[in-house]
C-alpha cells in the first residue's frame, strides 16, 4: 500500500486508505470543505444545495449560526466536553429545556436515557429494556424497516443485504407486514393480530413491537394514522410494549417534533438520534415510560453518552419548538414539495413515478429499475445532493434541512425538474 | 412526574428526569462545569484531579488548548461538521496524518474504516467482517473481557450482569481463559489450543479471536508479551483472524500508540475509539488488513461516521506521536505510579492489595470486599476522581490523562495515600 | 414415593410411577390388554372401537393377522432383530418391495434413508440435509403445523404450548400462513411469495419449506391441490427445497399412498413414519431426491435405524398397495364418513360444527369451546376411542384404521351420533 | 435410477436404494440373516462373533430365548402392540418390575417418563425439563461427549463432524473439559468450577450439566469415581441439575445396572435407551426426581412411546438384575478382557496402544493413525464384528453382549490377537 503523491486525483487518499465499505463518497465524488444552512462547498469551490440533510441529522441545516456561537463560547470557556454520564451543567440545561419545551407542553411523562450517541445504540437500549421488563425475547419488526447496524438492531431490520452483513443468523425477531405491504385493500394488522391471537401461529407473544411512522430507508412508506392507532391498541390489549423508532422521522421531519404526534399515540419507548443534537453532533436519547424504567445502574452504558457539545447545540435547537411557527413552515414547505412532485409525475407518465411521503420526507418511487439512481446522479452534476432509498434504490428522496428557505427549495426542485426532463428525453443515458 | 423547583438539591434534575441506568453521576455526586488538562471544577467551584480520564477517552486531558483552537477555527470557518461518509477535507487531513505518523513509521498496512463513533460500533464491524471473510460464525473471547454493550459486542463480553442485560441469550461466542485465569503456573493457551486441535471438543473453528492486551474493565488483567505472541501464532496456524480491541488500551495508555506494539504482533483487525478523537469527541476506527477488506459499499454504516470536529481534534492529537518524547514520559510516569502503589501495598499489608497494570493503567486489587469502592469514595471527598474496575469492583484504578504533569500526579497520589491511611485506620468506615 | 398395594385402583401404577407428562391415559382411563383390527379390549373386558388408530400409526389396524404371522415366523427363525444400519435380509426385502410397489409404479426416484424410528427423527434428518444441500439455515413452516418434539422439528411446529416446552428460543424457522389461514378469499401464498420476492422483507431465502398436506394435529386443515401445486412451483422457481411431512397423512390416510399424489407434486424430501411399519412398530423413512443425497456416511445416525421386526411387517403391509382396491375402499369409506358428518352438523345447527378433512382423516370443528372434548369423553363412555385436535382442541377427529369394515365404521359413527344428540340436549353437561 | 438385476452383487439393493448416509453396512459388508446370543450369520452362512452388541443395544445378546418366547406369546394372544401413552397391561408389568427389581432395592425415587423410543428422544426430554424447572437455558456438556443427533441433543455433543451436520449453529450449550482432558495431573473440574464461580467468566449459570460416566463414542474415556462425586457436589452447591446419559453405559455395560452406581451419586435426571428394551427393540426412559416432574400433560410426546413388544422383553430382561450373579459375571469377564488387552499392548509396544475402559466396555487406543480401523477390518475378515470409536476412530472397542460365555469371549479375543500379530508384522497393509 503506497500513499498518494502530490499530483493525486481528488479522492485518492480515500480510495487508498479507507475501507471499501465507504458509500456516500462514491455517490457524491467531491471533497467537501464548508457548509452553511442548506448549502455545501467542495475544494473546487463548487456550491451544492443539500436535499439529503445528513440522512436526517441536519434538520436545522449545516452550522446553524446560533448553535455555532454557543459551541464556540462553550469551547472558549472550557466547558466540560466529555463527561461519560456524570452530571454536567450543559446536560442539565438540555434536560430542563427538553422538559419545558417538549415533554411538559405535550403532557408526556418520559424518563430520558442517554444510551450512547447513535441511533442504533438507542434501539439496542430500547430492545434490551423491553425484554427485561416483559421477560420475553421476541420482538416484532416490520417489512422494510431500518433500525441500525449493530446485531440487536439489525435483527429487526428488513433489508437482506444489511442482514447478511451480520455474518450470523439474526434471531428473536419476527418480520410482519408494514402498512400497505399487502396492497391497499388489506389492513396488514389483520394479519399481525391473527398471529398474536392464535396459539398455533408459531409466533410467541413478543416483548415489543418496533416501528417507524415513515420508513425512510425502506422507501418512504407511510404508516397511516389509523394503522398506528390500531397498532397501539393491539399492543395495549396484549401487554406488548410499543417502541417508535423516531431516529429519522423525529425532530420535525414530518411536521411535528415527534412524528407520532399526528396519530395521537403514546409509545412506551421512543428512540431518538440524528437531529436531536441540533448541529449534526453525535447524540441519542431513549425515552422511557417511567414505570418501565427498571434499569440497574450501568446495565447499559457507553463512553460517549456525555457529548456535551451536542447537549449545548441540542438545547439551542429546541428553541425552534417553543411555538408553532417552525412546524407550520415545515407543513407549508411540505405542501410545496408535494405539489411539485405530483406535477412532475404527471408531466412524465412514462417514468411511472409514484409520489410518497409527507412533511419534508418525500420522494418519487419509480417503476423503472435504476431510474432513481440516474436521477440522483444527474442532479448532483447540477449541484444538488439527493439520495435514493428503498431496498432496490427505487425511490428518489427529497429531504432538505427543515430550515431551508423557499428560494433554496425552489432552486433545488428546479434542478430536479430539469434533470427529469433530460432523463425523460433520454431514459437510458447514464 | 413533577420537575424540580428553584430550591432543588444539586442533582434533582438528573434524578427526576434521567433514567435509573445512570451510573457515574451516582459515584461522583457533583455537577461539573469546567475542565482543563487533568482538572475539573463543579458548580460549587470545587476543583478535582482527574484520575479517570473519561474511562480512557481523555488520554490528552480535558480541552487541550491546541485542539481547542483548531476546533474553534474550524467552527468559525463553517467547516463541514456532519458528513456521513462523504469525503471532507478534515477527514482527508486526519487520514494523511494517521498514515504518516502512525502507520507508515510502524510499517503497518491497514485500511481504515469509520464504523460509527463508538467502541462497540467498531467491535461490531470487526466481528461482522471476520465472519464474512471466513464464512464462520463463532468468535472466541476471553474471561472478564469487555467489548461493548450492543448485542454483537456483548456476546464476547464476560461480565454476567452486563450479559443478562441483553434480554436474549448471546451466541456464536465461546469464552476461553485469559492469561493468568487458571493461575500463574498454567498457560491458558494450552487449554485454548487443546480445544482448537480436537475435533471432539465441541467448539468449532472460530472466525476470530478477540482480545484486549490489558483488560481494563475486567480488573486490570495484563496479558503477557509471550502469551500475545503465542496467541498470534495460534491464530495464524489455524487460519483464525486475530482482533485486538484497543479501544481503551490504545492511543498510548500502556506507553505505546498501539498497546500491542510491545509484543510485536500484527492483529488482522484493530478496534479503536475513546482517545482516538483527541478531545473526547465521539469517533472510532476499525483497522483492517488490506486483503481482508472485502466489504461491499455500505454493508456496515451509520449516521455519525463523519464527525468532522473529531477528525480535526484527532489530527492535532497525533502530533504527540511524531517522536518518542510522549511515549517516554508515559513510561516514566507509569514507573512513578508503580513505585507508589507498591510502597502503599507494603505499608498496609492488612488490606491485602495487589498492584496490577502498566503504563498509566494501573491499580490495586483488594482482597477485602468493598475496599476499592470505599477508597474511591474517600478520595472523591478530597477532590480526586477515581474509579473501580473488575467484576466485583475489587480494583481501584489509577488512570489519569497521559498529559498529566508530575505535580498533578503526585498531588493525586498523595490523596490516595492519605485516604488509604484513613481507611487502614478505619477499614469499616464509610 | 410408595408403590401401590394389591387393592389399588385401576391406574395407580401409572399415576404413581409415570411422569406427569403422560396424556392419552388420562383421556382414556382404562388398561388395555388386547387388540385386533379396529377393536381393543381392556382389563375389565370392555370392548372399544378405535377411531384414533394410534394417531395414524395403525392404518392397517391392530395386530393384522398376516403381518403377525410373518413376525412370529421371523422371531421363531431367529431372524436378526436389531442391526443398526447393517445390511439384513429383512431390510433388503422391504427395500425391494418398496421399490416395486411404491416407487417404480409412480415413476418416483428417491433414495431411502432410515433416520431413526420416529417421525421427529425423519423431520430432523430432512431439515439437516436441506440445510447442508443449500448452505442456508432458515426453514419456512406453516401456522398450526406439527412436525415433532425434538428441537429441530419443534422449531417448525406452530403450537405455542409445545414450543414453550423447548425451554430455549427456537430459531432458523419462519411461520407462514397455511392454506386458508387468512380466510377463504385470500391465497396465503401471495403473502409467502411477497416475502420471498422482497429483499426488504426481513426473511432471508430459506433452505426449505416444510408442509403437511393436511394438518392433523393442527385441526384438520386441508391444503388445496392448487395451493400445493403453487407451493411446489414457488419452491422450484426460487431454488428452495420442498419437504412434505407425510408422517401422519401418508400410507393411505387421505386415500393414496402418499398424500401429495392427488396434487401431482414431487417433493424434494418426504418424511414418513407412523404406519410405514405396518404393525405399529417404530420405523421411519426419509425419501431423498437422488441428486440431493450428499450425506457423508454416518453424518446422521441412530441406534434403532434397523428395527427388523418393523421391516418384516412393513414389507407385508405394502401388499395393500399392489393394486387400487385398498385406495378405492378408503375413498368410499371416506365418503360415508363425510355424508355422516355433514348430516350430523345439519341436525345440530346450534353446535356450529364445521366438517373438515378428507379420506379417513375427517372431523368436526366446533365453535363452542370445550365441545369437542366433551364429545370425545362421551363417546369413550360408550366404547369409542376418538381424540380432539387443533390448538384449542376444537376439532373432534374421525380417524379409524383404514382397514375398518363398514359395520365397524357405522357402529362407531352411531355412537358419535348418539353422543351428539345427548350433548345437544345437554350442551353444558360434563 | 434402475433397480438391480437377479445377478446383482451382494449389497446392490442397498447401494442403489439406500442413502449415502448408511455407515455400518460399509464396515461390515455382509447381509445378515440370523442371530443368536453373541453370534450372527450372513446369507453365505458365514458365522460371526459379535463384539459390537448393537452399539450397546444388545447387552442381553441377540434373540434371547426367554424374551423371544414372551414376545411370541404376546403376539399370538393379540396383546396390544402400539398404544401411544395409553395404559396397557404390558407397560404396567414393566413398571412394576422396574420398581421392584431396580428402583426399590437401590432406594431410588424416580418418576419414569417414556419420551419416544430412542436415546436422543430421552436426552431431548431431559434437557427440556431441566430448562423448564430452572428457567435457565444453558446446559454444560463435555468434550468428546455424544448424546444424540436431533438438534437439542446434538448441541451438547462434542464431535465437530456430527455438529456440522446440524446445518445450523448449535447454541445454549457450553463444552467443558471431561475428566482427564487436560492431562492426568489437572482436575478438569477446577476449570469448570472457576467458570461457575466467576461472574466475569462469560458463562452464565446453567440449567444442567449432562455427562456420560464413560464416553463410549468419544473414545472410551472413563470418568473417575471422585470426579463424578465432585461433579455431583458442584451441581448441588450451585442449584444445577445433573443429568447422566446412561443410554450406552446403563443396563450393566460397566458392571452395575446404572453405570453411576459405582460412584454412589444420584443424578436428577437419567437417560436410558438401547438395552433397556432387552431384545434390541426401540424403547427409552427418562428417570426424573419426583419433585422435578413438573411436566404438563403432553408437553413432550411421540407416537412410539408405547412400544409394547419392547415392554414385554424389557420386563423379562430385568430378571437378570434380581440378584448379583449377572453383575459379578460382567465383572469377571471384564477382568478377563482387561488382562488380555494389557498383555496385547505389552506384546506389541510399537503399536503404542493404551488400554481403556471397564466392565465390558473396553478397548485399545492407538497412537498410530488408522491402526484401529485396520484392526477392525482385519478381525471382520476372520469373523469378528468390532468397531472403532473416538473422534479420529483411534480406539478399537471390545463391547460384546454381557451374556457372552467365556468360550465366546476367548474365541473373539483370539481373533483380535491373531489380527494384531498380523498387523504388527505388516502395520501398513490394508
Amino acid at each position: 500500500m503506497k500513499l498518494m503523491n502530490p499530483e493525486q486525483p481528488l479522492l485518492q487518499v480515500f480510495e487508498t486508505m479507507e475501507s471499501e465499505v465507504r458509500s456516500y463518497c462514491r455517490s457524491f465524488p467531491a471533497v467537501f470543505v464548508k457548509a452553511k444552512g442548506y448549502r455545501l462547498w467542495d475544494t473546487a469551490q463548487n456550491e451544492y444545495i443539500d436535499f439529503f440533510a445528513g440522512a436526517g441529522a441536519l434538520n436545522y441545516g449545516h452550522n446553524h449560526p446560533a448553535m455555532k456561537q454557543k459551541l464556540i463560547d462553550y469551547l472558549q470557556n472550557d466547558g466540560v466536553t466529555h463527561s461519560l454520564d456524570m452530571a454536567t451543567e450543559a446536560k442539565e440545561r438540555f434536560l430542563r429545556r427538553f422538559w419545558s419545551v417538549i415533554l411538559e407542553p405535550r403532557k408526556m411523562e418520559y424518563k430520558v436515557m442517554f444510551p450512547g450517541p447513535t441511533g442504533t445504540n438507542s434501539v439496542e437500549s430500547a430492545l434490551k429494556l423491553a425484554r427485561k421488563v416483559t421477560g420475553r425475547t421476541t420482538v416484532i419488526g416490520f417489512t422494510n424497516a431500518f433500525h441500525g447496524m449493530t446485531l440487536g438492531a439489525l435483527a429487526v431490520t428488513g433489508n437482506t443485504f444489511k442482514r447478511q452483513g451480520a455474518g450470523v443468523p439474526l434471531h428473536h425477531a419476527v418480520s410482519m407486514p408494514y402498512d400497505g405491504y399487502l396492497g391497499k385493500d388489506i389492513d396488514s394488522l389483520d394479519y399481525l393480530e391473527s398471529y398474536l391471537n392464535d396459539s398455533g401461529s408459531g409466533v410467541s407473544k413478543p416483548a415489543a413491537i418496533i416501528t417507524e411512522t415513515i420508513q425512510g430507508e425502506g422507501g418512504i412508506n407511510v404508516a397511516g394514522v389509523k394503522w398506528l392507532q390500531r397498532l397501539e391498541r393491539i399492543c395495549k390489549d396484549n401487554g406488548i410494549l410499543l417502541i417508535v423508532d423516531d431516529v429519522q422521522m423525529g425532530c420535525g421531519r414530518t411536521g411535528t417534533f415527534f412524528s407520532f404526534e399526528q396519530a395521537g399515540i403514546r409509545p412506551d419507548l421512543v428512540c431518538m438520534s440524528k437531529s436531536i443534537g441540533g448541529y449534526g453532533l453525535p447524540m441519542a436519547l431513549t425515552l422511557i415510560r417511567p414505570e418501565l424504567d427498571i434499569w440497574q445502574p450501568g446495565e447499559h452504558n457507553g463512553t460517549f453518552r456525555g457529548n456535551n457539545l451536542a447537549f449545548v447545540a441540542a438545547e439551542e435547537a429546541l428553541r425552534y419548538w417553543e411555538n408553532d411557527i417552525f412546524a407550520k413552515s415545515i407543513e407549508s414547505k411540505g405542501m410545496l414539495v408535494n405539489r411539485f412532485l405530483n406535477e412532475l409525475v404527471r408531466l412524465h407518465p412514462e417514468l411511472q413515478g409514484e409520489v410518497r411521503g409527507k412533511g419534508l420526507m418525500q420522494g418519487i418511487a419509480f417503476a423503472i429499475p435504476g431510474m432513481a439512481e440516474r436521477l440522483c446522479k444527474a442532479v448532483f452534476a447540477k449541484g444538488l445532493i439527493m439520495e435514493t432509498s428503498g431496498t432496490d434504490s427505487e425511490v428518489a428522496k427529497i429531504m432538505p434541512p427543515l430550515t431551508i428557505d423557499e428560494d433554496g427549495l425552489r432552486a433545488g426542485l428546479h434542478i430536479v425538474k430539469e434533470s427529469m426532463r433530460e432523463l425523460y428525453e433520454n431514459p437510458e443515458r447514464n
